[in-house]
């Protein structure tokens, strides 16, 4: 039987999920919420996760949350398609350290403030001391995790959860220069982790999970 | 061979890896690195983790952080003491989302903020707005943790590494309402998490890895 897969497009967290589950090849079936329509805050999507948030999944009347619950779970749960933390219990522990940084560095302290800044303030200017610092922020992790890549990925020649983890925030960083580009994000991307990305962009499956509104 | 632990007294995500490592009666050197002595920047330290941060872990030559990452890599690596994600992929789902709730929503939406307010301001007023805000979270996340309580611990009769994620939350609510008592933060603990607390302080090694400068 084939999961629910609860999803809301331009969700870096649900990105992540979305991915690996067609790097998988897992049976799912697709529920796209509209944030606009505050689907998330319905009764019945409250009913399945009283936080409101997605990504979530429900596999045979389970309920999951949390983007790297999910994919932690996904891996153990099936043996198809890509392995998201393959190796030893060494190699497992880096993707997770650099899934765990993905999270803090790229996600908290980059992207969110910038984000926050330039879309969130109600036509208030930005605060450009808060958006400077978000930008070494993006600068100085971006050149950790080129350093960080072994081979086409950053565990080796197939992506794992922790390039999954990272890869929304590129797709973020593109989007915003995109939609500010005053911004100049796209810039602070080095040649290692663009060409990282358009590998990640060339995979078979990742033009379907690209946010549509996007585009 | 003993792993090294890098441990700094009074760090929260340290103080989660402290408490795995008893329960899984794993032998560790402790290595405490002095905050005040801006131990974590020296050369020496660097060398291992150039995030400059505990917790981090050394074993056999290989140095892992990010306590989340640290937890699982343990669980993994020692098959000794008390199985920090038991069950099955259902159950270890819920321990990781559990995890990443204590972490996103304990730590960083109720006890960052109020301990950025309170204790980092230089002798700056406390923003009360934001205290408000963050007394409100953490009511709520309390409420929440206390409906998962499943027996004595968040998956059972055993503590596990969701125990160990939210546990020292609730130390530093505990420790910020004896440094401002008008914080009334202990206030926000509801008896059932109060006694949960309880059972964790009651563990036989839970006393050595108090941070002694809060006795």
């Amino acid at each position: 039987m084939a999961l629910d897969f609860y999803h809301g497009h331009g969700s870096p967290f649900s990105w992540r999920v979305w991915l690996a589950l067609e790097a998988k090849a897992i049976p799912y079936n697709l529920k796209v919420l509209s944030f606009q329509e505050k689907d998330t805050r319905k009764p019945e999507f409250s009913a399945i996760n009283p936080r409101q948030q997605v990504p979530t999944i429900v596999d045979d009347g389970y309920a999951l949350w949390e983007s790297m619950a999910i994919l932690e779970y996904l891996d153990e749960r099936f043996t198809s398609g890509l392995k998201l933390y393959p190796g030893d219990a060494k190699a497992r522990g880096r993707i997770r350290r650099l899934a765990a940084e993905a999270q803090s560095y790229v996600r908290q302290e980059a992207i969110d403030p910038i984000v926050d800044e330039f879309f969130w303030k109600e036509g208030a200017a930005p605060d450009e001391v808060r958006i400077a610092k978000a930008r070494e922020a993006l600068e100085r992790e971006l050149a950790w995790f080129a350093g960080e890549l072994k081979g086409s990925y950053l565990a080796g020649d197939q992506p794992t959860a922790a390039d999954f983890m990272l890869y929304p925030e590129i797709g973020y960083a593109k989007r915003i220069t995109f939609r500010k580009p005053d911004s100049k994000l796209a810039d602070l991307i080095p040649p290692a982790i663009a060409q990282w990305a358009k590998r990640i962009e060339s995979l078979p499956y990742f033009d379907k999970t690209f946010p549509p509104h996007w585009r």
